[in-house]
């Protein structure tokens, strides 16, 4: 039991070591659909996430088609401030894939037009700007995980109850 | 119907910047308590967060004891690692407040001792170190909103539906 958490075309090296830190803390995997705005070498990417990067199977594709045709069959979601459901009312299941677009600009809308049904949006104050792109990862893939009772980290402890 | 997030000693700007906005999105008041790691101007911070600052009421603690004494009557959470309770199965209330401690040692472990039934943990990994803190933040605190159904922002138009 586990998600994909799916980055497209990320812009900033903090916020994708920080998207691999919960995914390795949540036994979610990575996939980063290229072209990055940094070198996976950077520095701060390392600073940011490097710790967690060998508990990840991070998987790169050069291009969003070449992800979709690696990847059909899935079950895709699309997080957007341009949808209709809010990410806490659909009903997530083993395997789901869940996109993330560009810091910047957010997922391309022809694919999101495609795709209504399965763009998902965190409430937000509209006359703020929207959450940092991290922070919108661990909202929605820890909602995700809550659905499923956190059923897939059962066996690696993160259900134990601490004990003084 | 709102929250309150309070930082106690928090001690990377790119985080409390991160904060700052998640807070500001969903209308929940900031509470930092010093020292922080860094200056209120500090550059980092403002890229990160300061245009979001003007939203929010933040408030300034010289220290826990005044944060505890000009919030008395208060109900207060604890975020740790160190909890009994998943933060999922505890029940926010209006004007709860939940209190995250420094990047590098959480909570004064005393404090959590205190309040051990107050205490609430996000399942994860324990091999792995923990989550990022604005992360943290980010997780709990729309857990608390899911609860309350988005109310408080309901008129601040958070839960109006994108249509193409």
């Amino acid at each position: 039991m586990s998600y994909n958490v799916v980055l497209v075309e990320p812009e900033i090296p903090q916020n994708t070591g920080n998207i691999a830190r919960t995914c390795a803390v949540t036994n979610t995997k990575l996939h980063i659909v290229k072209p990055m705005g940094f070198e996976i070498t950077d520095a701060k990417l390392k600073r940011a996430g490097l710790d967690y990067w060998h508990f990840l199977g991070v998987k790169y594709y050069e291009n969003i088609d070449e992800f979709f045709e690696i990847n059909k069959g899935g079950r895709f979601f699309f997080s957007t401030t341009k949808a209709v459901n809010n990410y806490c009312d659909v009903k997530f299941c083993d395997n789901d894939f869940i996109l993330f677009g560009k810091e910047t600009k957010g997922l391309d809308e022809a694919l999101l037009k495609a795709n209504k049904e399965h763009c998902i949006r965190i409430p937000m104050i509209d006359e703020a700007r929207s959450l940092n792109l991290s922070n919108s990862v661990a909202v929605v893939l820890y909602e995700a995980l809550r659905q499923q009772n956190f059923e897939g980290l059962k066996e690696k402890g993160a259900l134990t109850k601490f004990e003084w």
